[in-house]
């Protein structure tokens, strides 16, 4: 499975410490790329470049002026939108059947997402149908999704690794 | 199982977004509370509270000048502190044990956390080892701990509730 985040909504400035946060979530629960849509913020870039070359992995980000043309390119190459929103479907209940896909974009809004997007989405999907976050409700949909592989993923040609200790820090 | 969130290192201003963020991780996701370190943050609260008036539960949000008097009076209350940070044992090696316990007290820090803690932490516990959000680690973290049942749990007293839709928005 392969999975693709669209992060709409990102204001440069206002938005770029939550917007990190996403693409790290994005990175770090198995997501391939994320693609954010507004004027590319070349310092949010450096910053995940940055953290992809020195943890490892093939992590992407890129920047887009519309979501509409991103959507469109994405169902035309065989993937199916699933829009992350809380008035979606819980995502216990459809958890499975998304699983049978071979490509998702993942489509994480801020507040104010343009009702078309709803009518777009093959899935609309809620995590909890609380108010939450777009950097937890990515995590925990990614979570689900790989049902929890993604947590000993292995990172490639990383030139810093953990080793996970009970107590204090082991890096390699 | 009842777990509280104490945030460490918020910075007022710098931190706000991603702090709410925190405290709304932590409440859609079953936590009991959010106690933060630094200075009260009024707007930070006001924020918090307003939400769970409108969508029901008990969730509480409070401010301390220290973590080390929290941590020692949480303690003494038999809770267990389970500390997140990428340099910790695996989440999914450890989650089985730690649901056994009846009171946790989890730490969620910024950027620089005191060594100490690494110390007195009961568990010390890295969601993917990889950098990634405070936010995604609270939200996978519990999702885990309380296996996925918090996803429907119902937040009593709710003014406003959504009834999941696979397209568009459905409030009663």
């Amino acid at each position: 499975m392969k999975i693709s985040v669209l992060r709409i909504g990102h204001r440069i400035f206002r938005d770029q410490r939550i917007t990190t946060h996403c693409a790290l979530a994005s990175r770090a629960f198995g997501a391939e790329e994320i693609i954010i849509v507004g004027d590319a913020d070349e310092k949010l870039r450096k910053n995940i470049e940055k953290i992809s070359s020195e943890w490892g992995g093939d992590f992407k980000i890129s920047f887009s002026q519309t979501w509409r043309d991103i959507i469109k390119k994405y169902s035309s190459e065989g993937y199916k939108i699933a829009h992350l929103t809380m008035y979606g479907l819980r995502l216990q209940d459809t958890e499975k059947e998304m699983r049978k896909e071979k490509k998702i974009l993942l489509v994480a809004g801020g507040e104010k997402v343009p009702p078309e997007i709803y009518q777009l989405a093959d899935y609309n999907i809620s995590v909890t149908t609380q108010p939450h976050s777009e950097v937890s409700s990515i995590a925990v949909f990614l979570d689900h999704i790989f049902q929890s592989q993604e947590l000993k993923k292995d990172f490639k040609n990383a030139r810093r690794k953990i080793n996970p200790a009970a107590h204090g820090k082991d890096i390699s």
